[in-house]
């Protein structure tokens, strides 16, 4: 048996090196605008619920959002369908589609609360929304044995990857918007990486908080700005680089990134 | 609000047709050995746990396996690691990697028991499986702040796809083997697609019950057989197709398709 450590011990974990000017414009989504857009970047999740025995029952199922409330569709007969028959309690797992190989630095949420067969009006928009991102779900959502829920978001726990993580109220998960940008982020992720990186290394420099970056390149980005992955000769360390102004949607973001680039290597 | 619809009406969702003659050897593996098979297929899940307030709390976890029981490295300090420290009961939720565009037609399965801290032995056995599995724990599987859990599994559901399911035992799971096969499957099915079309079409006609096929496509396959969908003038339909018997590797399946394809060529 292995001895113990303490988490203070980095043992042989990489260690990782401070910047060493102030970083110029850190801002980044909040944790209920992070939760927004992981619950809007899929149609799956699993779905926590409880069994007449009290015991925790984890299954797949897939959902819409209505005003970010998840939307399911469950048959009567599944075991989910009959737990959350007996008790409503329920919350959903989502994870991000992965951008990393390790599972734990992808992002993540769950999102905690009480399911509820909605009404009326709010029936049409639950079906709706449930449709709208469950096309298959047309051959069986009018069936009296299945069941739409919408399940009220009362807690929200969100995981950015390795030690970013957060808590959100319901009430701000619902008033937050999912990230405009990151729908896109992919292929202007690639763009920047091979054909601009010169100048995400200067804004490494002069924006990110680390002048002895001799590369960077871009991890993330959202409609606040630039997450780098920064090269200096100390190892190998992650910064923030924020555009002037939050932009409102992907065509915005050339713009940004070249304001960004321009400030970076005029200072 | 839309009408509701027995199950028995099928309203527009498209019909199979039945096969015609009987199918030669439907063999496929048990609910057990399918959900070993999946389990084993990669080192993600959503774990279900209990909050202090016994309320339902999905989350994702990594793990490794342990014949076959899920072996969890979770923090502490992580509401799931706390939720265990308060109550061992608890469910892992594992979707096989998609195969299939419609999320709720992929298999999956739920193994739902009570966790167990491994001690001597069962430690240093434990330990190793997580590791093996997810290779980034070496930064904090020794940590005293996380907590190595071994899922005792008592009861598997295991989902197929639309209308394939099954519930196993706990031992029966235990018990089962991963399928030998099902890690080659990708490469080998769309060989099968790609060359071998007419032999496939063939086996629909002879082995598998439509003697009307005009195409066949191989959409899974196992030690035991093949998945075939099948094209013939009364719509789409599936069938199977088990090998001569069962084939115990990878290497083997040639041989076992080339003998299904004499057999269906020659009756």
């Amino acid at each position: 048996m292995s001895t113990l450590r303490d988490h203070g011990d980095p043992g042989d974990a990489p260690s990782v090196p401070p910047p060493l000017t102030p970083v110029v414009n850190a801002a980044r989504p909040s944790a209920a605008e992070e939760a927004r857009t992981i619950a809007a970047s899929t149609n799956t999740g699993t779905l926590a619920t409880l069994t007449a025995d009290g015991d925790p029952w984890a299954s797949m199922v897939t959902f819409g959002l209505l005003d970010g409330a998840p939307v399911l569709c469950v048959s009567n007969l599944a075991e989910h369908g009959r737990n959350l028959a007996g008790d409503q309690r329920a919350s959903i797992a989502v994870t991000a589609p992965a951008t990393d190989a390790d599972p734990l630095a992808n992002p993540r949420i769950t999102l905690a609360g009480v399911v509820a067969r909605p009404t009326g009006d709010e029936y049409d928009a639950a079906r709706a929304a449930h449709l709208a991102a469950v096309p298959a779900a047309k051959y069986y959502v009018d069936y009296s044995d299945f069941t739409l829920w919408v399940l009220r978001v009362h807690r929200v726990r969100w995981v950015g990857g390795y030690g970013r993580m957060d808590s959100a109220t319901g009430p701000d998960y619902t008033a937050a918007a999912p990230d405009p940008v990151r729908p896109a982020a992919g292929g202007a992720i690639a763009h920047l990486n091979a054909d601009h990186a010169d100048a995400l290394a200067a804004m490494a420099r002069t924006l990110g908080g680390y002048p002895d970056a001799t590369a960077a390149t871009c991890t993330d980005l959202d409609r606040y700005g630039l997450d780098l992955r920064v090269t200096c000769a100390r190892g190998i360390a992650y910064t923030r680089v924020g555009y002037a102004t939050p932009i409102d949607s992907a065509d915005q973001l050339r713009a940004a990134a070249v304001e960004l680039t321009r400030r970076a290597q005029q200072a």
